[in-house]
This record gives structure tokens, sequence and C-alpha cells, in this order.
């Protein structure tokens, strides 16, 4: 698995500089001022949709969405283009619209539908925004928990007003956020890799949202894992983990029928997410080699 | 499994009357309203010892408990007893206060400490009143999530204004809620019961707090397991699944170590429920054999 680092990448020896530091600290403020207000648009639009009544429907992938998730991430493109033209946007409910310039966001309106759906509370609005493909800013928004984790390059990670630091000791029993056996079942592994993992450490969550990455970033859990989920599902992830002083690991793996990669991730302390990133692996580069 | 008939209990041969038939509707009512307003006196307790600065310390057993647990669990029994001087109290913190009368209130001031204590939003506060031994009176409350499902019994169950139903019949794949690996290795199996477990049901969430049991209330998961806990644990949740309509069923086991009986329960849907009834009985039965 690759570990990102922040600041630069190195290739055939040469350092090359991180784009993101052609960025000023005063832009980087702004688009992280662009991404709460984008974040507040969404929580406004899943609110009036709340309060008209929410329509469940399938979609063709088997997955859910509501009359919420379209109308939040509307509400959140048309505020978008208003607050920087020239970026591109890539969302799960409408697609991409291209960038004319290197900036882009992407948003999951409402990831965790089937919590929504339930009128649950674990679900969350995420949102990035990348530039040269590399993310700048990142939140995670819970509006029916009013708590929400942002982070911009280089500046921190807070969850509302409190600074974010993942400490990297344990005290007592390891405890791991994991998706569910199905999860793992349905893309591509016989169950092996969720049996090996909650062997290795049995004390887990289960929740199919971006709250497993919340507990992660707050401390709750030491570590979580995502198994082959979309682009938009980890977008602020990686900035929210790596801002906080966590390790970041993951792997992108093109997808079987077409269409977008999908993305396998661990992340939180840095040794457990090395133990974990091991299990995760080989059964990985299996696949990538068949 | 003993599943139990909220409205008599057949024994050889004879109906015998449920003795919560004894008391008036408006009885009940009230036992209703004094529980709803200690929900209202641990929520502010654990709101003044939140303003206050929480401290965790590990139990004896292992377990956590913080200040919260104690000032709500305190001020839950000073409040308790002005209201109805001859009821007993049962609270996992202070232990057993004898009855004078026929009634016992039974509290869990935090359930979900790990959660409580890392300031994330899933603990609940769990209160119930017995009349002989019967549940007359269940209260789950989440002060985090301003969540409050209640039942008496005969009057129904609600979610604050909203009565409860569960429906029979599941759309989609069914999804359960369990406790993870862990639970099942501290408390006498060796991880097969989870396993056979989690492969007839592979869509599963893990919680490790009667959010859980709110899920199996409100239809989120089709039901839900819980693995040889305490009675304070589960001690409102059978009447508030009986008033929704579900089935609950559960089996009472000796502690080992002497002490309280240790409680393991499967409710929801009844197929469903049927269905992972049987795969938690054998090794209950063996253990019991013993």
């Amino acid at each position: 698995m690759r570990e990102s680092d922040p600041n630069s990448r190195a290739k055939a020896g040469v350092m090359i500089q991180d784009p993101r530091s052609e960025l000023t600290v005063d832009e980087r403020r702004r688009y992280l001022e662009h991404a709460l207000e984008l974040a507040d648009v969404c929580r406004a639009a899943i609110k009036e949709a709340l309060a008209s009544g929410i329509e469940v429907r399938l979609k063709s992938d088997g997955s859910l969405v509501t009359n919420a998730d379209m109308r939040a991430e509307r509400a959140f493109r048309e505020a978008a283009r208003s607050r920087l033209p020239d970026a591109g946007v890539l969302g799960e409910e409408f697609g991409e619209e291209k960038a004319a310039g290197a900036l882009q966001w992407i948003v999951d309106p409402i990831d965790g539908t089937a919590e929504f759906a339930k009128s649950m509370p674990l679900y969350s609005t995420i949102i990035a925004l990348r530039y040269k493909g590399m993310p700048v800013v990142g939140v995670i928004d819970q509006p029916a928990l009013d708590l929400r984790c942002h982070a911009a390059f280089g500046l921190g990670a807070y969850q509302d007003g409190r600074r974010l630091h993942i400490e990297q000791t344990t005290k007592g029993t390891e405890r791991i956020a994991v998706p569910s056996r199905v999860s793992f079942l349905r893309h591509g592994d016989d169950g092996r890799v969720f049996d090996e993992i909650t062997r290795v450490t049995p004390d887990f969550r289960v929740f199919h949202t971006a709250y497993a990455h919340v507990c992660a970033l707050i401390g709750a859990v030491d570590a979580a894992v995502e198994w082959r989920v979309r682009i938009w599902d980890l977008a602020a992830t990686q900035l929210l983990i790596e801002e906080a002083g966590g390790v970041y690991r993951s792997i992108e793996e093109p997808e079987e029928q077409g269409g977008l990669p999908v993305y396998s991730a661990v992340f939180g302390k840095r040794r457990l997410v090395e133990r974990l990133a091991e299990i995760l692996s080989p059964p990985m580069s299996a696949q990538a080699a068949m």
C-alpha cells in the first residue's frame, strides 16, 4: 500500500514539489471557507427535504438514493459554481462536470443513505477540494449530530473549534471500525479478509458511514478500514487524518465493469495501520494481478 | 429460548394472570410519567458532568466508569425515592436497594460508557420499572441524539411523539445489529456464535450500545442480538419491543463467578428472531449443562 507524503513525492530519485505548495495560505483558508459554506448549503437542503418528506428509491447499482441526496447535490453544485466558477465537480448522484482549471470538488451529499432513509443520525455529507489531483480541503459534516470535522492542507484538522491530534499510543485493547462481512463479499473477497481483520482486532465497531472516519479522527477507534469504495466515500478522509497526525494508506484498483476506480484504505494510528495494511494488501495484489 | 407472552403465562396447563394487569391504566401512565421525569434528571446530571469535565476510570471488572455515570445514578436514586418511596432500585453503579413493595427500578445511567468517554454520541440512559418482576415501563434515552424511546405495559411504544410499529416483512437484504467478536470471546464462546450469525446475516452493524436496540425498534435493523449482558443492559428492551409488535427472546444463565445472572437475547422481526435464536441456543444450553 502507498503511504502518501503530503509534502513531496519521490520519483526516479528526484524530489518533486507537492503542487499544493503553489497555493498561498490565504488561498487555502479561502477554499476552506467555501467548503464550510457548502456544507451549510447541504445541511439546509437536507433539512428542507426532511421537512417535505423523504422518498427512497433503489439505484441501478443496488444502493439507495433519496430526494434529499439529489436536492443537496444540486444545491451544492449551484453554490460551488458561484464561488469557484472554474472548478470541476465530481458527485455521487450527478457524475462529473469537467474543470476548466486545476481545482475539483468531490461531494457525497449523503453518505450513509441507508441510515438517513430510516431517520437514523449517523449519515454524513462529505466534501473535498482537490488541486492538481491532491486534496487541499476536506470536510465531513454530520447534520443530525451537529458535528463537523474539517481540514485544510498545512493548516491542521479540527472538530468544530477543537484542533484534532491523533495519539499514537493505545490505552487498553485496540479497537477498530470495519465494514460488515457483506461489503467484503460483494466486492471480490470471500470473507477471508473480514475474518482475518476481526481475529487480529476482535474489538470493533461497524457503522457503514463516515462516522467511522470521525471515530478514527477523535480517537474513539484506533484505526478504520474501508474496502473497495468510491472516491467520494474517502474524499475528505486522507487530508483530515494526515492533518491530525495520523497515517493513511490506500490502494486504487480499476473498476471491474469499467467506470470509476475503487479504493481500499486503512487509517489511524501508525502501528495498527501498518499491521492492518499487511492483511489488506495480499488479496488486493492478487486481484490486481488477475 | 423463552418467548415472553405479555398477557399470560401458561404453567402446567393453567393460564396464570399476568400480575401487571393488577395495575390500572392510570397507574401505568403515572409510572411512565415518573420514568420520563427520571430520564430528564439523568440528562441534566450528565450535562452538568460534561460541563465540569469527565474523569474516566477502570472498574474491577475491566469496564469503564466516569463521574457522569455516578452523578446520574445518584440523582436518579434520589429522584426515584421521592416519587415512589417503596420501590427498590437496582443500578449498574451502586447495586441494589431492596424494595419495601412490589415495584423495582432498574437503571443503567450511561450505557456505552466507552462512547461517552470519547465524546461520541451513541450512549444511552436505560430505565425500567418492574412490578412483581415483570416490566411495566421502559425508557431508552439518548441525550446526545435528543432521541427517546418509551413504552408502558399495554399502552404502546413511542419514539418521542411517534408510535412505533415493527413491520414483520423485510425489504431487500436482512440487516442485524450484533456485538463484536470480542464480546463473544470474553463471555464463554470461541467466536463460533459470532461467525455463524454473521454468515447467516452478513449485513450487520456493531454499535456496542443500546443504540442497536433503538435501531431494531425503528426498523433500521431487522433484529438485534445481545450476548451475556447484565439485566440493566436489557431492562427496557423487552417491553419496548413487545409493545411495538416485535418478538423478544432471551435466556438467563447463572453468573459463573457468582453474583448476578447474565442474559442473552435476540429481538425484532419474528422470522429472523426465530432463525437467530436457533444459532444462539445450542452453545447456551451446552454451557448451562456444564
